[in-house]
């Protein structure tokens, strides 16, 4: 029996590297088989991997927990509510809007999960959802699961990646749904401007739209650049699913807790469906999640490792011949471009195979990510071991860039 | 703005609690408020419930994790190879398949979303679902968000609520795709008896259907009872995706693991979708897992409690006035007929009221639940205590008796 014949289009072409190799590095056992063999992995979005980085806030209040034995039994679907408490007042601090914690935040087991659970309720077959691109990669397919048609609007590296409005207009259709960004966008960093984002709330608002703001990298803006939520904008708060992690913010990806927040009719419908998509998210996980988040010398000192680590990265990677790039606006990133040394995928395998490092290619990223690649350049706890990775990185390049006559 | 115009037919009828009342035990806040003002609950298929129970093996492997910080970064999406191989053993020594961590094998966060997974590939719009009536409310649900039509199969209580072939026969269409059981059943415990299974397995390979079995409650049969997993059956290996988790078997509902198992065919659909509809499991709880799994002294420690439970379950409930009920085939459920009560909300309520216990009622569970209520007599560490509760509940339903003139 060919299984596939019973499967619908938005599954049966995946491939999860059983019958051929994939090159994304979150698919299948690829990662895992090539840290076997002893290569570095700065291509998974987790800050300080693989080092040590449970802050003791939490690591305390979970020690507890796990003592007592008790961390056994369910959180309710929607979410503990001492957590949905402690992120509301993240929320209403940063935005300043009133969020309840009982009718405006739904916890999610990680923000993958959470990305598609905002989009379930809207999307219907054949609808269009625009998404910038270069973005996360599940952005794309995530419109295809859920039937789908993904219309990917370029963004231009000569606009530091900022959203042009005429490349949304002209796409427009009736069949138009949704607008999803990641904010600030990954792999390239960028944090959208708040003028760009009026603009881009009023196309919403006027045709309609809804808005999935996947927030994932909010928490590290640098440079003093403001960061504007588009929710809070002018009519966008009852259309906009915001989706959120403590997975790049606090650095704790391994705990699985994402969160959404949106306007009450929204959530009533995520709060309905939440056992179904969701389950509930992990116990001791919600109980170390609420210590950290609200732990404020430990969010201070992550926020200055990373602008560190910015720095150190820009540094050295931007001096590579051949390699142009700015420095990151936000995150735990860097984004490359190598158009000058050869496509994407012949860079990204010349690093694996000349640095033993694995980053990530820029094509799952759209169209506009041919000639780049990303690098987590946040991974290793310490500064020196990082700086080693970028040099291996530099020095692979380098050679590469005399091959190709560059210098 | 009426955000629900802008939402799917699938969604927009989903209610949360937030603009009205639910009875539903695991939607929105009403269990938390429940629990706050003192009542205990009896709703929510988590042993042991409230107290202690996570094993010692478990928390040491745990609490040694959580020392070293770095479970502070993700698994792989498809799941801990360590864990898919204690998994995969596991799975092995019980069905007999040779079964490959690397091939056949993924971890989800919990059942209920590796449930929706699991169906995901396989539904279009329009698709009819057979569902065995009464079963996991989930099941009926996760049809209709999928864009199917779920297809409730009546079971009888005469029948011990084995299936009856002629009624999945007199359903069928050119629209059934696949059939959907969770064995042992929820909420009526019914282990399905491998001849049974057989007749369905070649009903579902004649017609060229995908069956998903939901094993949540497969760790605890009693009365050597045999259980046949019906992927094992002839022909069923290449369409069959086995749903479990380790909430009910192993108790540790809150570390949110759950897992598939199929044949690599499906599995390399899922391990290609994994990082959009899961994410990844939780770090900490992977290696929980791995311990508890391997864990035979706790294993068998659990089943004779659990047995024990049923025993003392059915002991008290089975003498209330007006309650007909049989001792439980498996797991931590018990399944009462109190028709002669009132309805299965009237019969709920008045033990809310009553006895200050919120027990399921028989209704969402299907039309066949109506008139029955469903508890979760394996609630609370102590058998005294629980005992408490069951005369707490009988003490309530025999004043009701006595109102409706029963004795």
């Amino acid at each position: 029996m060919d299984v596939k014949r019973r499967m619908n289009d938005r599954f049966k072409d995946l491939e999860g590297g059983l019958f051929s190799a994939v090159t994304k590095a979150d698919v299948g056992e690829g990662v895992g088989n090539f840290l076997a063999a002893g290569g570095a992995n700065m291509a998974w979005a987790d800050p300080f991997y693989p080092d040590p980085s449970v802050p003791e806030s939490a690591k305390k209040a979970m020690m507890e927990a796990l003592e007592s034995g008790t961390v056994s039994h369910y959180v309710m679907p929607i979410g503990d509510l001492a957590l949905r408490k402690a992120l509301a007042e993240k929320i209403s601090r940063r935005t300043g809007l009133p969020i309840d914690p009982s009718r405006n935040v739904i916890v999610s087991p990680g923000s993958d999960s959470g990305l598609l659970f905002s989009m379930m309720p809207f999307i219907e077959e054949g609808d269009e959802i625009m998404i910038p691109d270069p973005s996360y990669p599940s952005n794309f397919l995530n419109a295809k699961l859920l039937g789908a048609k993904a219309v990917p609007v370029p963004l231009y590296e000569e606009d530091g990646y900022q959203p042009r409005m005429e490349e949304f207009e002209k796409r427009l259709t009736p069949k138009t749904k949704m607008v999803l960004i990641s904010h600030p966008n990954n792999p390239t960093t960028t944090v959208f401007r708040k003028e760009k984002l009026e603009e881009l709330a009023a196309f919403i608002v006027k045709n309609d739209l809804i808005l999935v703001s996947d927030q994932a990298f909010e928490d590290h803006i640098y440079d003093g650049i403001e960061f504007a939520a588009p929710c809070t904008l002018p009519g966008m708060w009852e259309r906009t699913l915001t989706v959120c992690s403590i997975s790049k913010g606090l650095g704790l990806s391994g705990f699985r807790i994402g969160y959404i927040y949106a306007d009450d009719h929204i959530m009533d419908v995520l709060y309905g469906a939440a056992v179904n998509v969701l389950g509930a998210s992990n116990t001791l996980a919600s109980i170390g999640a609420v210590a950290a988040v609200r732990d404020e010398a430990f969010l201070k000192s992550n926020y200055e490792r990373l602008l560190r680590r910015r720095d150190l990265a820009y540094e050295i990677l931007s001096e590579i011949p051949g390699v142009t790039m700015k420095p990151s606006e936000s995150g735990i990133l860097s984004w490359l471009n190598v158009s000058a040394l050869g496509t994407s995928a012949e860079v990204a395998d010349y690093i694996r195979d000349h640095a033993n490092i694995m980053v990530n290619q820029g094509t799952p990223y759209g169209a506009q990510g041919e000639g780049h690649i990303r690098i987590v350049t946040a991974c290793f706890a310490n500064d020196e071991e990082a700086a080693g990775r970028f040099r291996d990185i530099k020095r692979a390049l380098t050679e590469l860039a005399k091959e190709k006559g560059i210098c």
